[in-house]
């Protein structure tokens, strides 16, 4: 399977940690892209944006789920994203929209991959198979220290929940893989104002609108 | 990755369409097994035999369900799958155990690759990937014409409700698996009487259990 870049539409996503702004730049992205006349605009996110995705959210956050083995996370979140792209994001662009997507399969390559120390390749291939490896035109990480994005432990969900080590290993799996492609990725400081990093992420945008 | 057979314990799977009589089977086995000495014998099935796997067996079986993108119906088989072979089937089999499992990957491959006609190359390598290729040491096919075997069209489930040409290609799929590895295949007419199908199938895994 080889990457697969969407010829109509514009598909943005944004990746990062727990409490990075990720949820807060896609909603400023979205106003930007309002403003600028664009009328076709798709804020989604993954895990959970389709009926059966979110009832697999629920099993996947919930901490009552308990340990699942590795393979089964990955692969739940793997079911999560072809129902996501199918139903969602592929019908989309087809008809010329810009989506912008909180999460996609960076976060599974990190989560999945890096985090649960799982081979990065078996899931890598999963997820590509899941997605037909529709690729986004842009990949904004937002990087921050794990211990500044997580908030009281009391409120984490299952994966937010997970160990200080496991979180800083997420972290890094991010900023890695834009270094391996720098035309698709944007990695900002998260701890930028929220101003300074939405122009940033509208700077390289804009460009990909026309 | 490569085949693996347990080198303890005992696997032994029951295959084929809605009818056949795979579950009478298996419990006939499990009695047999019983009456000869066996004191650890798991009676399994798949979907659905773990926490998670019963959240699963509801969405893909449940008419409510509806559409699913096959592929995320494939990921969820999959996802069940690994968490029952972590959690159930290699815990018993490592502790010496006969393992009988109602469906297993070969299931799999038959409804999800070839009766949903994804590549079925794509599906096994995910299917494997989920349980670590542990494979069935015999895997009993109850070979039975689709129309014999699918009960009232109003009592059927999401999968039994498919069209008749799906249920004939997933019918094919078993025997043409076990052509091609008869030392791990027993295919049987699931028409003949319960007690010469069970006699047919002890024959076979008598002498395995040494």
């Amino acid at each position: 399977m080889s990457a697969l870049y969407a010829d109509r539409g514009l598909f943005v996503c944004l990746e990062g940690g727990e409490g990075s702004g990720k949820s807060t730049q896609a909603r400023r992205l979205v106003d930007r892209l309002a403003a600028a006349g664009r009328d076709d605009v798709v804020l989604t996110f993954e895990p959970g944006d389709t009926p059966v995705g979110a009832d697999l959210r629920r099993i996947v956050l919930s901490p009552e789920t308990g340990d699942l083995d590795p393979r089964t996370e990955a692969l739940l979140y793997a079911a999560d994203k072809a129902e996501h792209v199918a139903r969602v994001v592929r019908p989309a662009l087809e008809r010329g929209a810009v989506v912008v997507c909180d999460r996609y399969v960076d976060s599974t390559l990190a989560y999945q991959g890096a985090g649960r120390v799982l081979d990065v390749a078996d899931v890598e291939r999963v997820a590509r198979w899941a997605t037909g490896d529709l690729r986004p035109h842009l990949t904004v990480v937002l990087d921050l220290d794990p211990g500044a994005g997580l908030g009281r432990f009391e409120g984490r969900d299952r994966i937010e929940g997970e160990s200080a080590e496991f979180h800083h290993r997420v972290r890094a799996a991010f900023p890695a893989m834009a270094a391996a492609d720098p035309d698709h990725y944007l990695v900002l400081d998260a701890r930028a104002p929220v101003e300074e990093i939405a122009d940033a992420v509208w700077a390289r945008v804009a460009p990909l609108l026309d």
